[in-house]
């Protein structure tokens, strides 16, 4: 990762802000409204919530994105606009209304999102106000990447660059933590920004590619919140076009960035100790390979053995089991940290104060050959611990 | 629920008892070895989990029930010979063995379970010298109900009568908590007897039935673990058959003992504080409205909001909105309570204090109308409080 901090200010062209508007009370960091914004018009691209229950910003960001630019991004946090009903798409609509009045630009140039309570219609005249405070500068990514927290208990910034053709192209991003990532992911939201020249087309393409190993890989498909956001602006800044033959390095890097953020939420889940890092091999696909790592990172009683640093390793196979992947006991394998603990169907034995050691350390590799194909998949959990639970019982209040 | 107690020993002809084997060390209960006994053949059916990964006794058993027939059940806490491979096999066989050795009938007569530690053989020597102690009696009910427990915090018991033709049969049940039901209910044992004449085939439908709406749903199909286990015996000794036209009244009261069994298990909950019963109708089938019903009973965010009386109710709505049941949001209405807090797509701005008061009792209704047909199902939930997580962090030490 770069050591050049400024995340979304990081491309050039961009300028980014906060204010204190209100809507987020009862927590020690008050920013709450948010502005990213480039200089000029932008290829825009996003990746939404699977949920059906859809949050009001996601809908009117998604209708705003079919033009395959947008120019600037608004976000507020404390308030999620979700399951508001009629009332939350025009709340929302008014809030990307009031910040292209504030930048001269169009409403359908701007991207929505929001973060926070659900069920709750959203204080839109405090949002408003709020915004007209907000006065976006490049140093104001740092503001950016505070008022977008909920439950984080730090912001997540990341950025790095890439060669192309002649010059270097940049790409910064933050996010905010899907608290809850496990297994509800109580709204990810992230903003990427590049001064790269690409089309929205292959934007959209590069987006989906990266967003699938990295960001969905802490989430789980159809498991997400109502709000779950992605977006990307390109503003061509840098004068330096993504050819198609460049687009296998860009996405690479955009990968990166985007697992640089997501590594930042597991490893800021609420009450997470511990990190842990589920690679799964030898499945009859990726695609089952996926499935067997997400849900091993999604179990609550392997999250908790973790925590509590309890050998307790056959969890991790049984909760393969039921991930809906091929499984073949008989011909699985598991190895945590070093120790194998399962070999081809045989369990090995192992020394439970070795195990008991890995799961004491604060990151922790298993590795799952099911032995049954070539498929292979990452995913990241973290662990769960009581401090979850008292964050979660008392949300609202 | 009959005040008489007994349990597996309600209906005729069945005898009960226990044994300290020493396979379940470190806790309070240190029964650990249960064998139930009919004086005479009776048809047999089994209910088994749908993890892929599935323990040794469960295989053993599902051999032995190709008969339609068995005649005894052996049980043991402590250690659920599960991913044990080979060795596992042919101990879950030796356990059948000696019980039928003891007994004095065939080995595939005997139905096999465990519940435990996964992953560490089991200490098979052990299992057949604590085997040796029991001693089968009408009264040795209570200790067998007790032998199966592992976290359970008390035994689960129940019986009912039902008039059938001229006479009364008896159904009666024991069963242990899948600990952490939700969402990888870490073994289930239930063990049901009755003095009914029925054969095995219309037993196992009756079985599946009962099942469905009871048991599975306060777990989550294919969300289960290595050792899940429901097994009915039926020995004929009251001379009473079940007829065709008798079925629907004789499942119905099945249901009822799988019901009153399965609501203890939810009560008992690890760490559980409150119980929850979601209805969900208004589904476009009976199949979406269980998805929808099932995926709101598990979510961490739903029961940690419980657990604190959080009124934070969009979190019901959301987890429908990731079950896969088709929801939309703008027709779906939610009660909590007699609470109306979203209707027909609307958030009513209900009294949040109210619905804390709501979330503050032992037990929560919660209905759902999904507005889009005719579909309607249940299912329970428990909260989830920081006492899970020190339950489950600790469990294999």
């Amino acid at each position: 990762m770069s050591d050049r901090g400024r995340g979304v200010t990081f491309a050039r062209g961009f300028t980014a802000g906060a204010a204190m508007a209100g809507v987020k009370t009862g927590r020690s960091e008050r920013l709450d409204v948010a502005l990213i914004v480039s200089d000029r018009p932008c290829a825009a691209a996003g990746v939404f919530t699977q949920n059906t229950v859809i949050a009001a910003p996601c809908l009117v960001t998604r209708k705003h994105l079919q033009s395959g630019a947008l120019r600037a991004i608004v976000v507020n946090s404390g308030n999620a606009n979700a399951t508001t009903g009629a009332q939350g798409e025009r709340d929302a609509e008014a809030m990307a209304a009031a910040a292209a009045e504030k930048l001269g630009i169009a409403a359908n140039e701007v991207g929505v999102a929001s973060t926070g309570v659900i069920g709750v219609p959203l204080p839109i005249d405090r949002v408003k106000a709020g915004l007209a405070k907000v006065e976006p500068t490049v140093a104001g990514w740092d503001d950016a990447s505070r008022a977008i927290m909920t439950t984080d208990t730090k912001p997540k910034v990341a950025e790095r660059e890439v060669a192309i053709g002649q010059g270097i192209v940049r790409i910064g991003g933050i996010c905010k933590g899907a608290g809850m990532i496990h297994p509800d992911m109580a709204t990810m939201l992230a903003f990427v920004t590049t001064d790269a020249k690409i089309e929205a087309a292959a934007l959209r393409e590069m987006l989906t590619d990266a967003a699938r190993d990295t960001f969905n890989a802490v989430s789980v498909d159809g498991d997400t919140s109502t709000n779950d956001t992605l977006l990307i602006l390109a503003n061509g800044a840098s004068g330096i076009a993504v050819e198609p033959s460049d687009r296998e390095r860009f996405v690479g890097v955009l990968t990166q960035v985007c697992e640089d953020l997501a590594r930042m939420i597991v490893a800021d889940g609420e009450g997470a100790t511990k990190v842990f890092e589920v690679v799964v091999r030898g499945a009859r696909s990726d695609e089952d390979a996926r499935r067997a790592a997400r849900t091993v990172t999604t179990s609550n009683l392997v999250k908790t053995a973790i925590h509590g640093a309890d050998p307790n390793w056959g969890r991790i196979l049984a909760a393969a089991g039921r991930s809906g992947a091929f499984v073949d006991a008989g011909r699985a394998s598991v190895t945590v940290g070093d120790i194998v603990v399962f070999k081809a169907g045989t369990p090995q034995k192992p020394d439970l104060d070795a195990v008991r050691r890995v799961f004491s350390e604060p990151q922790i590799a298993i590795d799952i050959d099911l032995g049954v194909g070539n498929g292979k998949a990452r995913a990241w959990g973290c662990d769960l611990s009581a401090e979850y639970v008292h964050i979660n019982a008392d949300y609202t209040t």
